[in-house]
């Protein structure tokens, strides 16, 4: 990628960022390690994801994109707060999705786009990789813990409190994970000042 | 990579893949594609699973390193077999997981990898990446369909009959459209004869 494009992609980039910022559509937990990102001279964040709990209705298996979000939690929950969240169900498949963070990241060559996916893999982001080579470099940060679970079909749950219970735990504990890899990206980025 | 690395490191790659075929480890249902892409001059196949259905049993949360797999199918099942196969559980967590095919191919340079990645793109694998840039070019096809349940806890169910055969009928789904996926690859493949 020639400097001035990168330079144009990094600054639009930084530009939508503000905006979102503004607008308050930034997940709060994941502001650092995109400040910290920004910093570096050969990268700049795009869109990103700082983990989530959701709870989402679709009309038939497999059609996530007509999805009706009933919840979403950028943070541990109650098992109080999905039962609430799933009163509002009415029609389709209910799922229960607990997702790792994951970061979209334009790089200036190769090199450094090699070097932060080490870096992002030996924090324990695992599913890290280029997604695209082309005019734009960019990388994506990703790891492998998740839960997909249907729970419930037209309005009614399939499952009882206690396996609701257990969902609840295990998604929580996808979150907690990931939060731990995000401190560990974050001091690795702090201290690479010649990245 | 320089010509006569990759040649060297495609040469062993077929040689794995022979001897893994050999010993019937490789899944059937992938063969026609490896083969087609075995075939181009400028890619070959590294370990590939061709989608799947798995019971497993995990000490505890996150630990799917100690796993014990209770069943595999890399085809689609009825929910007796999923019932029969979980009367094996003892202790820990029971999990259904149903997985789209996964490949890894290596490629001679960063612009074929490209064009691979585009490729398998459009035929619906949109989780596709650049694994690794360094001395190989490592691509990973795959998609986005997958179910990640658990479903018991210390050899006890927590899910009835109908529940089941929900989550039964899911991982089926998952199982069908990536063959249908996998076939799109195979004649997109198939049609370049220059790629």
């Amino acid at each position: 990628m020639k400097k001035n494009e990168f330079l144009d992609a990094k600054e639009n980039a930084l530009k939508s960022l503000k905006d979102a910022c503004i607008k308050e559509e930034v997940d709060e937990g994941i502001l650092p390690l995109l400040g910290l990102l920004n910093k570096l001279e050969g990268f700049y964040t795009s869109s990103s994801c700082a983990g989530r709990i959701v709870l989402l209705e679709i009309p038939q298996i497999g059609d996530k994109h007509n999805a009706t979000f009933l919840g979403i939690w950028h943070r541990t929950i109650e098992v109080t707060e999905l039962q609430a969240a799933a009163t509002k169900a009415t029609t389709g498949f209910l799922w229960l999705i607990a997702q790792a963070p994951i970061l979209h990241i334009g790089a200036k060559n190769l090199e450094l786009a090699e070097r932060m996916i080490k870096t992002a893999i030996s924090s324990g982001f695992k599913n890290s990789a280029v997604k695209s080579l082309g005019k734009k470099i960019i990388i994506e940060i990703c790891s492998t813990e998740r839960l997909d679970a249907p729970i419930g079909r037209d309005g009614c749950l399939f499952c009882e409190g206690k396996y609701l219970t257990l969902l609840t735990e295990i998604s929580n504990e996808v979150i907690e994970r990931s939060q731990k890899k995000m401190h560990r990206l974050v001091e690795k980025i702090g201290n690479f000042s010649d990245f």
